[in-house]
């Protein structure tokens, strides 16, 4: 099943980038929560095109119409429903796509799946429009968490190799967390946003893309959520960021580079502060054996450069089964880092709420 | 769920380290398929204890006993259950288990997940002895694979800051893998094999452990499994990979590496071999939007360094709630890296089956 | 989970009587199918209210607008999406449901479930009217059959004590069932349909309403479909039966007349007719053992009589906390047996093509 | 699936008739509960054959062996497993069983849906004593549901022609229940138990088998649980209901019988008594909109004769594909309503529990 997602909560998300739209179905909420709509809305626009010069220029309002399971400002604890319609549709731009099939883009993959009868059209239900709707069920979530306590933040760790510092070297709270989603360039290190911009700019001219790392924390989780084995935080969490298009790794706690330590060096060592049990490295990031030992939750995941590119680029044509070269026109973003972000932040909160929910039953 | 796993396959994993015994169920396996049983007793032996110098020393043969599902030399499509007996049980070395944490050991948050109820034993649930089970379903899902020409190898590549060369550098066939899958420690440039046992020495004298870097490769699956979003081929090998103590990260493809690319250089370009259509490099590991492309699946996961180690550490004892410290005695690996290969090969197996009898049915 | 349902193929609706509207997403659809839009919306007309004089007054044009996962006049394989706008909305009818519990309605489980937090407004997300997105869910699930060979019909085996003849009395074709789909009543003795209008008339004057019993067969459905034990072909459909409202028992065959047959009357001999595998009777509705035998699978389910009536009930009022008495007004159907008809249709149609996909794998 | 079901708990059967064994998994069960292994076998012991004059002659301690999840005499809260030994086995009684096709048997239906390859031995995996692991898990949650003020209990409401009376014209409490899981044949009209005897005897004298009802009711239930449409409380119970073989209908409350009432008749009334919602009638079986309405939930399952029967009849020989005779030989149950009992409450156990943790959460 490509669409549904959960246990506790489910999501269901639907649509094309070239359709009539897009959407997603929540089930299981609990009932009778107050939606900070404005709150979603500006998690919307964090994600949405043509907010800033830094990213495509396709403009779209995404305000999502709440179609079902919402009645006087709250949650009624059925299904919610929700549908954001297309409006700045540029078909034309994508015509050849039929045929020609963009390298590291899904056109070929989504072909050989759906033997030729997908919605082709600015990557159809394989663009990253379709996380919009990840974006409305994430703000909800994060609603729902914030209330039980659990914040979550992220940054970005590097842009090619332009690097910031990690959320392990300054102290996090949630003015750093409420900071950094209000930026256009998330960053610890403010000094290196100007670099960043830069590179962005040099990278558009040249009709080219660049990738990078976030680096996500999800804070006041209690200890005890989660389960050994196909239920583990980890997995749990890995799934949806690999849900998300242009993931290619994910690392939690020390990640990849737990690999050339010893165990002497790896192994988070206990201890009390106030009564409450801490470790005083984290370099499991918050999860071990599966389950949360309340500390925060770090993980870092790469995201590639967005693979339609102004360059010429060789490839084939599907139909008449020839190489061919390519180059894609049109609206572009040189790097979805800022944008895919939110979407990082919203799948996280996704993962953590029905974690929570499955574990420990319904939130109160 | 901690316990059960999948779509069109299914598998349910149970049992304790010191308990009776541990095993697992599969359903919706294809019926009349031959099973190679001393195949899946090599499969087995490479995981088990006691085989090699480099391991620990506790002895279990690790026999699976078939339970059901498997009926004159063949599956009959009923679920298949298979059941492994401990034997080589000392448990007075985990006496101390039920009040000591042992840092980055499921101790303390198996101890809040069960409110203190979970067996303390040798890890219990936790223990990597669970694994076990998943080699027997992963030897069962390779055999089927075998048979649709998919064939799945892994080596190490790397230990603590020896580094082997990768899958991208040589050329892989049928023989290579099934060569790996026959050394003590499977590496694709063996001049490094006396250097690791050397370090692995030098680690058990220290009474530390250390981690490192298993590469997995999917070879012969055809373009068009997977699905996008929730059930990515990423997704669902990263989902089964976490499931796996120890497993820290994964990254398929380039990986983390694809964040310091451009568009231009990431992407993998198209052309035609034999008609068969092909991608110049392999920088999505096979995958794109979720899907196979028909080029060989690539993964590195991140594996942590054993967390028992010989040497002192600090930690708490939650009955007392207190400080304390802890030497852990009794017999351990000082790196699992080599028996944890047949279980990345084995999920790797089981999700790649799955992933291929959920996009196209049964198989035949 | 309220709204999801499936394996092979998975449905979520949503969606209250008085709320935006109602919807259903539909997973796992075969890619590149031709739907005939006609046929569907003439699947939707049977439903709707507003079409005939035996029914309530709402007028609901009921007519799905298409939001995803159908492109060129063909399924494109990704999540296909529809919705339907209400719009004949009389919301000042059902103020007082908000503290007066109608007896044998969903207002007092509904408030005890979701904490009074539920939509109220005409039974909220508890309205026969969100059967509206099973049956356009079932009428795509009906064409895709009907290209594998196999045909769903249905009729009024009984309202009240007015008996109509069993599909085991008569010779079963497409023509008959084709027939039975396009009438007011649809019966297999044609000579009760007076009596049945009048009864009608009768209970709507009355201000009463009637139950009655419909039987449904499913033709042409090869044999070894379904599982043992937990997926069995009964549980499958009785488990969609039960979600449709107004539902209070299946069964199977003979049902519960063979409660009173001995083994020797109620087996069903196997015979040989032109190599075909054939039973003499049908008492098991066509399925042994959870597993199709190749018969046409029979079922019979109860439906109680319309709960809203404008006779005065007892009941209480859940804010006083008091008994008070409730005459329900507005439009009612004095028997739903006729609309309920199509959704019996389109909730077997959903099961029994989740069945096949899940047994035999994909259509072709 | 065949042998997995549940949400909040879950459980995995495997196992044949003639094989090793049969178990079961249950994962998800709280941690820390005592469990009464003597009661757990008191409720082995009622569906165990060779217990009583009425039933087979085979002869099963059907003890089930902890092999996981039980830890100090209380459940773990991971995965427990159990397994029983198959040891009086006589595989020489069925060894026709492999051509011979036995009517209303699953040989046939086995045969097409496992081509052939299914264990036949026995009906193998389709034997009623798969439903032993069912009874066991069943035990455990019955206990679990004791502890939170829910009982559930059955009896006999017709065999044949002879009928009990209902639990709707009798005063239920635990007593009452309690008395009837004791008896040889659970009656509520213990007046008519040397009737049934009688014609017990006289059916096995025939070489016969003879079909019935079984009424369950489930007392104690808070309202609130469960859900609107596909996983309403009926849509959970029946589903479960027909993964029993032999059980061709279900009904709730009035069931088929409501048919023929006017709403005026069918509804039920509300009032408070000591400030409980009770209603005055329970034609809705305590369940409407899918949700408990705090009125014990009731129901009927219809029982199919045994279809192992002495008297000859006609079938098929698949093989040969030509039609044969068959005598079914060897040692049968006349009927199987008894013994069908505690597997009926043992399904309902399951499913109310699974129902309670889903919707509310935990047990405490």
């Amino acid at each position: 099943m490509s669409s549904i997602w959960g246990n506790a909560i489910k999501i269901s998300i639907f649509g094309e980038s070239h359709g009539p739209g897009i959407g997603v179905i929540l089930d299981g909420l609990p009932s009778g929560f107050t939606l900070d709509l404005k709150e979603i809305n500006r998690e919307m626009k964090r994600r949405a095109p043509g907010t800033s010069d830094l990213a495509t220029a396709r403009k779209e309002e995404d305000i999502p119409e709440m179609l079902s399971g919402y009645f006087k400002g709250k949650t009624t604890g059925t299904p919610l429903a929700a549908f954001i319609r297309n409006n700045d549709i540029k078909s034309k731009d994508y015509s050849q796509m039929e045929k020609i099939m963009r390298p590291s883009h899904a056109d070929y993959t989504g072909y050989m799946r759906y033997k030729g009868f997908n919605d082709y059209r600015g990557s159809g239900h394989f663009s990253g429009r379709i996380t919009a709707p990840l974006v409305f069920a994430g703000a909800i979530c994060k609603q729902i968490l914030a209330q039980e306590g659990v914040t979550i933040g992220a940054h970005i760790k590097s842009m090619a190799h332009i690097l910031d510092k990690s959320f392990d070297e300054v102290k996090v709270d949630d003015n750093l967390l409420r900071g950094l989603s209000k930026e256009e360039l998330p960053l610890l290190d403010k000094s290196i946003a100007s670099k960043m911009k830069d590179l962005i700019q040099d990278i558009k001219e040249e009709g080219d893309s660049v990738g990078g790392i976030i680096e996500c924390i999800i804070c006041g989780l209690e200890s005890g959520l989660g389960n050994p084995f196909f239920d583990s935080v980890e997995s749990t969490l890995a799934h949806l960021m690999f849900s998300i298009p242009a993931i290619k790794g994910i690392e939690f706690g020390a990640g990849f580079s737990i690999a050339s330590m010893k165990g002497s060096e790896a192994n988070d060592s206990y201890y009390y502060e106030e009564n409450q049990v801490k470790t005083r490295s984290n370099h499991n990031g918050g999860i071990i054996g599966g389950i949360t030992n309340g500390m925060p939750i770090l993980f870092r995941v790469a995201v590639k450069p967005t693979p339609s590119i102004a360059k010429r680029q060789k490839t084939i044509n599907i139909e008449t089964k020839e190489e061919t070269t390519l180059e894609i026109k049109g609206r572009h973003d040189p790097t979805i880092l800022p944008r895919i972000i939110p979407v990082v932040e919203a799948a996280a909160a996704i993962g953590v709420l029905d974690i929570m929910m499955s574990t420990r039953g319904e939130i109160k």
